[in-house]
């Protein structure tokens, strides 16, 4: 060890700074007895106090302990603050559930750059063979003379044009808002972001649907808030069930996918979106709308957002275009109650004070020339076929015991088998076979039940959802022949 | 009041929820005293019992207040669930503090499409006239055959393309890293935003330095963190203060933009940066480095950035292309130790999923074109005359008692005038003789001095720089001249 005598820096600090760097790198192990002060004066060359001085501090930094008549030793521990620093503070909580597992493997296979060679069912996502790219395409030339200024910093809320277009394209979709009452975000995902913590704190109770979208709740993972299940019944989020919770708990929000449900395919019914309202009223806790499916209907017109009847301002309304257009332009849009509104577009200045404006203006120009309703006019007819193929290949394929929903829009179909060990890898089973599907428990609160799947219908073409299906199907009936087991006479489905 | 026999609501719920309609509309005003027991299930037709059930449920949330033998009252406050869910969590800290303002006002200037009728000193931002916009608008074309697969959700951890061209730009910093240790992020703020999340939670003190990034001031105010200021002195953040403050209140973090300083342009000096990552590694306090100016450098190489000195994994650095080339791509990156980096990574993706693949890739193609050496090889000359215009132009137009900083890179210039009541409303006055200037107050931890603003000379040409100076020389004069004031001595700036 040697000491510089001309340094800015006491010595003692520089006795602490050499031990603890010989600490961190284990020159001087835990448990190690330090010199005495007697001896490291003596070594060098300074007095006792000036020892006694760095012994005190690294005892008080965490870095030794010290044993009256023993002496002064390193520590077993690095010192807390260092620990926790790294590894963050431990909120019970962690983030390396298997739903983001699951989220990993899922992204991984949408970065694919072309249709792999394993179908995929597993993905609530737009076939990129239907995007319309070169209508886009033929827009951004446009987007030069104005190139300067869209590579400036943006406005927080969002281009202006783009929140004129979008009023337009929610006014298709009943709602009656204005520009400035729009919050334009990266995808509907940093919009609930916002939203969920903008509503809740760490360790806060919320209410989801059960089941419900693995984005989310990891998303609530992240943010160290508790999600309470909600069972859906045929009409929707179980009104008794939701009194109770929100009594018992006082919950800080219910979020509901009320239209083409991602990952069941249901949608709640009029009656139900009353009685939603109405407890939403009742208790003052916000409705959380995600109508990111809502204008992917295949029979007939879809029903009304809940928001479109949201007289006393506790619904909270998100949308995007990464279902229905492009999931990489990364828009979305948050429409918020007024002082929720300004609180929402305060954090998002602050967390990443504003979108690509070149994005969002490409978006807007698309918009403005009706490309959204040309574009629905040519794919809905391409995803109801799609939903019809996959639901006639379920009759055919599906083994007794197997059941599953019927979407009227949206992506997904939820499957419902026996409870049955032997199902219990199947993700892994249709994988080698080639077939990818989705598991149904990184959907619920806590990953116990195995007697689901979601099977998305909008990634490949029929073909390949028949014969998808059909694997699907023969796999699942050998599972279920390998073993007896009770049928379960399922009238009310308890948590789907 | 009306109740369906032939409901699914039961009475006493249905008489629960027109009650609470009426005192949401004010039809019953707070402290009206509802109907008596008896009374209302004679009005209703109903049993006392399904009354007392539907008042008792009205107690139990809030809505209601009951005195034995003076009856059922409207509560004077509605259910507390009900006002905390609007204005969220009150955590004592708001965000509608002046830095917000102000930082709208900064936004608002940004947004104009060209530059307007009021020159701009205010904006710390790369001047748009400076964007190389024809270099990359051609290469927007190239991307047109894989526009499809650049039009999916993409990676959380940013286009693999990107990742490597960014990683060549970090070797030019002398920072070797490679492209897996790279996240890309919505501009810098969303990395400043995943850092904090991750290290810090609600109510625990951080460091910063004083005086320092608004925006950052900001997103510690958005979550619940509270910034302890760090004194600048010529070699950088004060040792002695670090010291007595790590172990005084255990901070989570010290940020610090070591290099070109926004808003003062100071640089740490080498000495001092050791001393801060030997500070960094004794207490284990991460290291949150800044570099979003480091590139800008007018008087030979900027120093390296403390991240390339870090042995122990104590610092996380930051950086983004948002002031050396397109704020508007919003691209940042994070170079992080290697726990810290699953997290950040983890909650990026539960925050906003990923970012635009589309102008990932754009910019990853432009950085392959070594566009951004050729374009730093054009601007530097251009900034370094516009520095030494402002410099000689302060030198020629300020009154006697203001000083200044000189930056060898970055934007930013930093004023220190009397602390007198005369030039409290400088940024008004300023802006109505068409000068608009960054009040200094908005950079410090608590915005209780009023004697510092912030010249930015990126954004204007020489010629507008040295007018404006003029202008603000001109106004500082009159205002000193009226009133006699103590002149300070400031052999060390205490807060600057």
């Amino acid at each position: 060890m040697a000491l510089e005598r001309d340094s800015h820096v006491a010595l003692y600090q520089q006795i602490v700074n050499q031990l603890i760097a010989q600490i961190r790198s284990h020159q001087l192990p835990p448990g190690a007895r330090l010199p005495t002060i007697r001896a490291m004066a003596k070594a060098l060359g300074v007095t006792r106090v000036t020892v006694q001085n760095a012994y005190d501090e690294l005892q008080s930094l965490g870095w030794a302990e010290a044993t009256v008549g023993r002496g002064t030793f390193v520590s077993h521990h690095p010192p807390i603050a260092h620990r926790e620093a790294l590894v963050g503070p431990s909120w019970g909580q962690l983030m390396t559930a298997d739903a983001v597992i699951d989220d990993l493997l899922h992204i991984h296979q949408l970065q694919a750059e072309d249709h792999g060679t394993i179908p995929s069912l597993a993905l609530a996502s737009p076939d990129p063979r239907l995007f319309p790219v070169e209508t886009l395409w033929e827009l951004i030339d446009d987007l030069h003379d104005e190139s300067r200024a869209l590579l400036c910093y943006g406005s927080p809320q969002g281009d202006l044009r783009l929140r004129y277009a979008l009023a337009g394209s929610l006014a298709k979709r009943g709602l009656n808002v204005l520009p400035e009452e729009i919050i334009v975000t990266n995808g509907l995902t940093q919009g609930l972001a916002l939203v969920t913590q903008t509503l809740a704190r760490p360790g806060d109770r919320v209410l989801v649907e059960q089941p419900t979208y693995l984005g989310f709740l990891n998303l609530l993972r992240a943010q160290y808030l508790e999600p309470l299940g909600v069972p859906l019944d045929d009409e929707g989020p179980c009104i008794e069930e939701l009194e109770r919770l929100a009594i018992q708990y006082r919950p800080r929000f219910f979020y509901t996918i009320a239209t083409y449900q991602n990952p069941t395919g249901k949608t709640v019914t009029a009656k139900r979106r009353r009685e939603l309202l109405e407890w939403s009223e009742r208790h003052g806790i916000v409705l959380i709308e995600d109508d990111i499916y809502g204008r992917l209907s295949y029979d007939g017109d879809p029903p009304d957002p809940i928001k479109t009847h949201d007289r006393s301002d506790t619904v909270i309304y998100l949308t995007s275009e990464s279902k229905v257009l492009f999931p990489g332009l990364r828009v979305g849009s948050i429409v918020a109650p007024r002082p929720l509104h300004e609180r929402l577009l305060a954090l998002r200045r602050a967390t990443d004070l504003c979108g690509s404006q070149l994005t969002q203006r490409l978006l807007a120009t698309f918009l403005e020339q009706r490309g959204e309703q040309q574009h629905l006019r040519r794919v809905l007819p391409i995803y109801r076929r799609r939903r019809d193929t996959m639901l006639a290949a379920l009759r055919q394929f599906m083994p007794k015991g197997v059941t599953w929903t019927k979407p009227a829009g949206g992506f997904c179909i939820w499957l419902t088998m026996p409870n049955t060990p032997t199902l219990h890898d199947l993700q892994q089973a249709a994988l080698q076979q080639g077939v990818a599907i989705a598991p149904g428990e990184v959907f619920l609160t806590k990953a116990t039940e195995h007697k689901h799947i979601r099977l998305a219908f909008s990634y490949e073409d029929e073909e390949t959802i028949h014969r998808c299906v059909q694997i699907l199907g023969q796999l699942l009936s050998e599972r279920l022949r390998t073993e007896s087991y009770p049928v379960l006479t399922e009238s009310w489905t308890p948590l789907v």
